[in-house]
């Protein structure tokens, strides 16, 4: 964090800007405007070959004419004076800037090259910059918004780092609206300096920044951005919308950015990893990021939901259970309380339905602060608070009724003192959300957005938002990552790497791959290579039968398939039989590996695929012929510490068979957590490894072995 | 549908209430205001004690004063009341009434006798009504609105049917605001008479209803519901939102309307069966409903997506394809045209992204135009059209440099010409979407919205919206469902289980199950039962090598972790010693099944459960010991058809292995399909039957085997 370049460019005290003019319907002029609108406090200096004022402010007609050195430039022109300008503000001394201009390396190989200039002109010259195709910053600490759009001038709580310009400003009205507000934002751009990873490190640091929102179409240092996430994860909440796991997301953010995507299955297992709660729009984003940012930390998973009405009372603790957490029944002793406060019919078990019922401080207020005093729940949810609202979509209904009252008369009879309302969750240290089918236009929606209490317009959002709290609970209480030092290289598996390259075969046989797995301690079958029937029939003698036999060559993978494997022999003349049956399928004899036969019961899979980006990942998933069908599988990237691949025996959908299972012992989970951590190793001690393939990993009793495994070579 | 009640109840020539009277805090009289101030054309009769005039109409003290016989009553009065009031509109001759009045069965048992007893009034004068416990009706037709709040004053598109209040009237304002208009809603209540399925059934017929959207907390006649809905879904699509199967989402509903819930996963695969969409947000039920009730219908997958900014239009691209939508490159020829209107650094392969661009027109109007002429998409998706919210933002801003120009002026500058915009969708018959981060205060938004263009505020919504109408595709296009006649009672079966239950046996045995499975047609192993070593031996012999030998005794059920399965016998001495550790096991002589061993392969499960409300329910999943730990399963109702089993067989995550898999043949998918078939008529022709595993079906080749099979009595 020593010298995180955004430390500085987030705060300048003096900033030129290239682009702006008079002219209103220029961006870049909004981008000025925007600057000398919200507060900035420090010097602006605007560059205009003709005008000799630009948005109040004198204007300069050259860099080299500024009155001093700029901390920050801003650029807003064509790509080609972008080059040029970088250079003259590099000769100045200035050492920061923010590059708007589009048309590099997202349009193609000409726009590559540019970008490449880009970068050569700012090493030069010392700059650190953002950008370039990026829409600018945020830090509303200093009241700094050098984007298009105006401000909400207020200094939020969420942190954002953006690789789409659009979500750190034109989404900016639709989240003033939300209450939601940025501590810093941060569009990144083409990345061709400051990355994602910079930005997020340096909102992991931020004081103000109390949780961090991230749009990502993929990333470029995936195992940086890994290790910085997890770093500011056990401390402060990360949550990532990914939209680079299609085809189609995949090409529109290559054209957009210019970015790395992965599919999504391997993002969600980096996403684990990290520690970043992943959700999949961008108001789930922004709304749950806020959330995070702004309530209280959750201490459990007991929730309490009050409402005026069954059917989101329903729905909230439908969507609860659904996000693992408990709505319980209330204890006697406060129902009893509740119930002194509600209609007879009305429920108070949990959720608590007051029913159609007028006084919205009742249930928003008093039934709420009844629930935090108990202790009962660690969390409420209010769906249905609601006054003017209401009331004014009333009033044309009843106004004659109401003899000569007006609107505003009618609206002042309510009671409008919100203090309990907003205040309790910070009062108990309970977080408290909201839903409403009513906006702004009713003070209760207003006042919790204002007051930082999220109001979600469907109830089950609410819900959501509480399950995203307990999701960062979980990332809290994660076991410390520790990885170790890597183990000293193999020379035996380095031997057996180097012959097979020299007899340029593409995959390992069977016997050299669970060689390697040996070498560094993965528990292997006790196989023998046979080169012929009598070899193969005294192996199986001194294996004790019943034995395994199978066809073992190079570039030999489906062995099941092409009759290769024989399964359960129990006598010599059967290994004859099947060593016969194998070199007639194999077209000639071929050596063959005979192990001793492992009982039928539990089947994993474990391997090792180099993702761009990622280097080696690896994968557990169910095994067996099957594997293809469940698709059931997780992957994290090397290296692994114990604590991270204790996790992925968390992610595979029959976790259940991990455990006791039917008769069968629970799996030596430490067993099982060190092949996964060792197989990571050895993938980065050995870069000539492209792929491994463990498949089967048997179940032996509790003892994970491999019984069949391929190395496939870069 | 010839005598459906809501027929008559949502279309009264006159209506009396009981409830209404002058004062506006009570919600009797809100009832009432709705009535009288929305345009309803009939006869409107309040009933008061005291007040002559009531809601400017003339009040009649009892009901035997009223001028006429009310074709509707309408009560808002205490449960005792209700009671009363009830039977005296009966003795007028009334025949419909809608009871508002809570208090009921959801109450517990003295409710649920007060219920009884409204039922026992209404059946004495033939009265059919809506409640207790519900909030009424809009017939947006007629201009009648019932409930408590006002409504859009729209004639609507979008047929609701609630087991909640509140999603008939609170919702109202946010429904006008977002555009929704319901064709007709109605509030079901403790359904003591009319019931869900009743105005499902009826919607399904109304001209005016395009799309029907359901709340659902739980459904008490669940075979009907399927039927009802069958004969819909053809031609008119059904979403739902189903919040019964959690916890305590059961027990919330259960004291809401006291509805019968039922697990996920079940009303999972019921709904599909069923032709209905399922949903789990409110907003997703009214914004995909309205899309569907809007919309043209989707003729094909293919999305075109156009935008100003890379983030939402990747971010598009990405929910497209995970909602199965394809978004392909437009042709050379497609982009050609598109480039000539976008900026040289746009993108016009699809997203098409205009980058930052003022000209909303071209956005919304002129680029989805050239696309929906070329026929290269089946849909458009739109994001960031706006221009009047977008002005009014930036106007603060830019004001000094406009000189003395208003905001109302800086407005008026701008195109308003909005016809080409909203008027695509129905020139192409191609649907259209929308998202944008404004709401109303921006025209574009506004007119969309008011036009039936569903906006969403977050572009993933925009494409699942699209998927939603692609879903409906799918359902349109479902084979056609004809089940046969049930088959005759085999004696046979009726004589083992006639047998069993003489014996106060609680299961069958593995051999009396299967003779109950084959009498039916249902393929079984070709067990022999033997009672002793000899016989064992005899019946091995008979099989032929090599054989399974299993206990088989009433009450044995997980026979595998008991020790009672010895697979891959191959002698007469290994029969021998099998049996002699089964009888070992077993604590002394049972009988045994031996039965030929079949190949090793894939497993399947299947299995017959009986639910509340959906009566037989059929299982297919993934079989094996290890069934338990996939939990890889769905259900149907039976009676089955061919074309519904035959749907089970896609809905399973391990699809795959039902096809040709990794050499070995591909399911005989008729055999499959008829185990189902019949498994569900076997149910209905034995209900002492309640329940039957069979576990592994086997595939022996291509067809399916049962292998084990456990048929448990009621």
């Amino acid at each position: 964090m020593l010298d995180n370049p955004l430390l500085h460019l987030m705060n300048p005290k003096s900033i030129a800007i290239v682009g702006a003019g008079n002219n209103p319907a220029k961006m870049g002029t909004l981008h000025g405007l925007s600057i000398v609108k919200e507060g900035y406090q420090g010097k602006f200096y605007p560059i205009h070959p003709r005008d000799e004022m630009v948005l109040g402010h004198r204007a300069y007609p050259t860099v080299a004419d500024l009155p001093e050195v700029p901390d920050l430039a801003m650029l807003i022109v064509p790509a080609e004076q972008a080059l040029k300008l970088l250079a003259e503000f590099g000769q100045l001394g200035t050492k920061y800037a923010i590059v708007v201009t589009a048309g590099f390396r997202e349009t193609g190989e000409e726009g590559r090259l540019k970008e490449e200039r880009l970068k050569e002109i700012a090493a030069a010259y010392g700059i650190r910059f953002l950008g370039p195709n990026c829409i600018g910053i945020i830090n509303s600490e200093i009241l700094l918004n050098v984007t298009i759009m105006p401000g909400s001038g207020k200094q939020g709580k969420l942190g954002m780092v953006s690789q789409s310009g659009t979500y750190v400003t034109q989404t900016l009205p639709y989240l003033k609206q939300k209450g939601i507000h940025f501590s810093k934002a941060i569009s990144v751009g083409n990345e061709a300096d400051i990355n994602l990873v910079d930005a997020l490190e340096y909102l992991g640091q931020d004081e103000q920044t109390k949780a961090i929102a991230l749009y990502l179409e993929g990333v470029k240092d995936g195992r940086r951005f890994i290790e910085v996430a997890q770093k500011i994860t056990p401390r402060k909440p990360v949550i990532l919308q990914y939209v680079g796991g299609s085809a189609a997301g995949a090409r529109a953010g290559m054209s957009h950015t210019g970015s790395m995507a992965g599919p999504d299955f391997l993002y969600e297992g980096i996403l684990k990893q990290a520690g970043i709660i992943q959700v999949h729009t961008v108001e789930e984003l922004y709304s749950y990021g806020w959330t995070l940012a702004a309530q209280p930390p959750l201490r459990g998973k007991r929730m309490a939901v009050v409402t005026n009405s069954g059917g989101p009372g329903t729905a909230i603790a439908n969507a609860c259970e659904q996000g693992k957490l408990d709505v319980p029944t209330f204890s006697p002793q406060l129902q009893q309380q509740i119930r002194g406060h509600i209609l007879p019919h009305a429920s108070s078990a949990n959720p608590v339905d007051l029913t159609y019922h007028l006084d919205a401080k009742m249930l928003t207020a008093v039934i709420p602060e009844i629930i935090m005093q108990s202790g009962e729940a660690d969390g409420v949810i209010v769906h249905g608070g609601m006054s003017h609202g209401f009331m004014k979509v009333i009033y044309p209904h009843v106004r004659e009724l109401l003899g000569d009252v007006t609107l505003e008369q009618f609206l002042g009879q309510l009671d409008t003192d919100f203090g309990k309302t907003v205040s309790l969750p910070w009062e108990y240290q309970i977080p408290l959300v909201a839903s409403s089918f009513f906006g702004r236009e009713d003070d209760y929606t207003a006042v919790y957005l204002d007051h930082g209490i999220p109001v979600f317009d469907s109830p089950e959002k609410a819900a959501r938002a509480m399950a995203m709290l307990l999701r960062y609970k979980e990332i809290r209480e994660r076991k410390q990552i520790n990885r170790g030092e890597l183990p000293a290289v193999s020379l035996q598996a380095q031997e057996i790497i180097a012959a097979a390259t020299a007899r340029q075969q593409k995959t390992l046989t069977e016997y050299e791959s669970k060689q390697i797995l040996a070498a560094y301690g993965i528990p292997v079958t006790g196989d023998r290579l046979a080169m012929s029937e009598e070899a193969a029939v005294a192996a199986a003698l001194a294996a004790g039968f019943p034995v395994v036999l199978k066809g073992c060559a190079a570039d030999v993978a489906h062995k099941t398939e092409k009759g290769l494997v024989h399964l359960g022999l129990t006598s010599a003349e059967e290994v004859r039989r099947a060593y016969r049956a194998v070199s007639q399928e194999a077209g000639g004899e071929i050596p063959v590996l005979v192990a001793e036969m492992l009982p039928k019961g539990r089947e994993l899979l474990v391997g090792m695929t180099r993702y761009p980006a990622f280097g080696p990942c690896v994968m557990l998933g169910l095994g067996g012929v099957f594997a293809e069908a469940w698709r059931d599988i997780t992957f994290r990237s090397a290296p692994l510490s114990d604590a991270e691949a204790e996790e992925m025996l968390q992610d595979i959908r029959a976790k259940a068979m991990i455990g006791e299972f039917r008769g069968m012992p629970a799996v030596d989970r430490a067993a099982l957590v060190k092949i996964l951590v060792t197989l990571g190793q050895l993938a980065l001690l050995h870069p000539e490894i492209a792929e491994i393939d463990i498949n089967p990993v048997m179940i032996n009793g509790s003892l994970p072995v491999a019984v069949d495994a391929l190395v496939v070579l870069a």
